[in-house]
């Protein structure tokens, strides 16, 4: 048996849904995945995001690598038994961290040097390492190692960078020893230039992954050039493997997303919101420490079935975040979370009802 | 009918318990009230709570007070609907809290105009003023207005500050309003003088409450003199109504005290030194910040049913400790609630049974 493998069920215009099944279980798609970076969906207990549906989590191979370590999480039985979680998880390939939190990085041919971000203490990871911590951490779906070049490269470095990313994804595929266990999956990059994606695409298709990925977008282009980009590229995609746009994004960027054919997403922004008291409701969003809501007895989102929305008043809520208070935190990161895996709910039952086109169009409405 | 009723179950020796029966249920005791400062127990949700067993929780009158205001909590039901708690609640009076954090304190006949410790702003409250808002906060349990004399102060002032509570005892007293829906309960103060002490109790007993507290323990004495104290109050204490030490402590001291005839206890103990890493469990304390538990595979209790130890390691906790994860904070906070409120059970259990006596040697024996 392969360790993962893709259905397609339904389609409406690009959009798809359709299910992914790993060694822990099926994934339906469109589906959202919720940010454990540490091991924990912050502020969330396993049981909670049970209760919220979540399929599938992701967890940040740089921060377990620094701590507490993959050999550690290993001797755990994973990161499945380290955490008790007992669904799919996701590591991606610490690549976007080594570049957005590691200091004094050298890169080379061989892969990256750089100093963590906790005690400054000196590390090297190359695709083999990657995958090798990666295989500790026994996740359900691995990503190849890459070079994330900053949103403001010139042309010239993105196309060196790509050339480089690409011997990386071999790499990456020549280390991963482990196909009945874990899948692995490339990551198409390129920027902006659609030429360059399309022949990032082929050359990843060229080496068969069980899937491949979107990355290096949403780290500052206006959505409008995000959107592009996934249009054109998205349907480009091997339609009988899992499409993932990488750390993307607001319910309007999943939406728009699924519209052009992408069947999985992650990002920190329902989790991190939360805390900072922004929240996703069905009638848009709601900053929750607005003195408006002090005195406020409905519930933050009457639609929503959540914990959160069945017990407690926007005024309580308000209320734990002028305190500062945990419960605060968790309430609102329960609720987040639960909005964006209802949508990514609603959005397979709309595609498998052929309704997508109004279903969209009706969330879109939403946000305007 | 009366606001609250106690019910005398089991005796053995001085050791007590029974039932003391509110509006919004029965409480069996001896009982540990976990302290819900903010409205909110620190890092739980009131399901947590529930699942927990805990019977009543306490909240500060002082905090609700100042934010969000008692007058708000009142249009949203109260403390219970505010924060979505049916069962008991008891509310302390403000007075401990004026005393050690309001600022620039100024104690009169009257009351004590104070600075809040959350934006300067000028306050003023007296026995009447406390009852106003413990009424407005819809409590269970209200208790009297007192001065918390500082512990190093001498028997001068101590007795000079007795009267005054006795005074404001008795305005609290005139000043409740509501006896069939709220229980107001006299708080025996007197320092470390038996004298003092048995004076204050019998001008309270004069005045009949409901229920009975010893107030100004636990402020810096060795455990011992504490223990002392009790053992010479609390058989003075009225038979036929709940005793009730306030701000005590560990599970050494709730054991000893219980022993000395006390029925409820409150302390952030459980919940404080939970956030801070050290947790009790039926083999003794565990600092779960040390490097010994990295690579400990075992559940934090083995004997302890709660979530957190039916599905965590220690070696988890360590790792969500050490990079200061919320989840961190609310499973070692749910397993400490949990250890507290079992400990109470096993005490309730040990004295209905005749065995308080063996028990309490085994359970001392844990902490020696
Ligand atoms: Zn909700
Ligand atoms: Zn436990």
């Amino acid at each position: 048996m392969q360790s993962l493998s893709f259905q397609l069920k339904h389609t409406c215009g690009q959009a798809r849904a359709g299910t992914v099944t790993t060694r822990h279980g099926t994934i339906h798609t469109p589906i959202f995945m919720p940010v454990g970076t540490q091991a924990t969906v912050k502020a969330l207990s396993p049981r909670e995001l049970d209760e919220a549906q979540a399929q599938i989590i992701l967890g940040n191979t740089y921060h377990l690598y620094l701590r507490p370590g993959h050999e550690l999480v290993k001797r755990f039985g994973g990161l499945h038994g380290f955490m008790n979680w007992p669904k799919p998880i996701l590591t991606d390939s610490g690549g976007y961290q080594v570049f957005s939190l590691g200091s004094l990085r050298k890169i080379t041919e061989e892969g990256v040097e750089f100093r963590s971000h906790i005690d400054g203490s000196r590390h090297f990871i190359s695709p083999e390492k990657s995958l090798e911590i990666q295989q500790a951490l026994g996740s359900d779906i691995m990503m190849v190692f890459d070079e994330c070049p900053p949103s403001t490269a010139d042309r010239g470095y993105i196309e060196k960078s790509l050339a480089m990313t690409l011997r990386w994804a071999s790499r990456s595929r020549t280390a991963w020893t482990n196909r009945q266990q874990q899948a692995l999956f490339g990551i198409i990059q390129g920027g902006l230039y659609p030429d360059l994606r399309l022949q990032s695409l082929s050359a990843l298709v060229e080496m068969d992954f069980p899937g491949y990925a979107i990355g290096g977008l949403s780290v500052g282009e206006p959505p409008e050039k995000m959107y592009e980009v996934v249009e054109h590229i998205a349907p480009a995609m091997p339609a009988d493997r899992p499409r993932y746009l990488m750390g993307v994004g607001t319910p309007v960027d999943l939406i728009q997303c699924i519209d052009r054919g992408v069947d999985m997403f992650d990002c920190v922004m329902p989790t991190r919101n939360a805390r900072n008291g922004t929240l996703f409701t069905s009638t848009g969003k709601v900053n929750i420490k607005n003195a408006r809501y002090a005195e406020d007895h409905e519930p933050l989102d009457s639609q929503c079935s959540c914990y959160t929305c069945r017990n407690f008043s926007r005024g309580y809520l308000r209320h734990l975040y002028q305190c500062g208070e945990i419960l605060g935190l968790r309430l609102n990161t329960l609720h987040n979370i639960h909005y964006y895996l209802q949508l990514m709910a609603g959005a397979r039952a709309a595609i498998a009802d052929g309704t997508w086109n109004r279903w969209k169009n009706q969330q879109l409405d939403i946000y305007k």
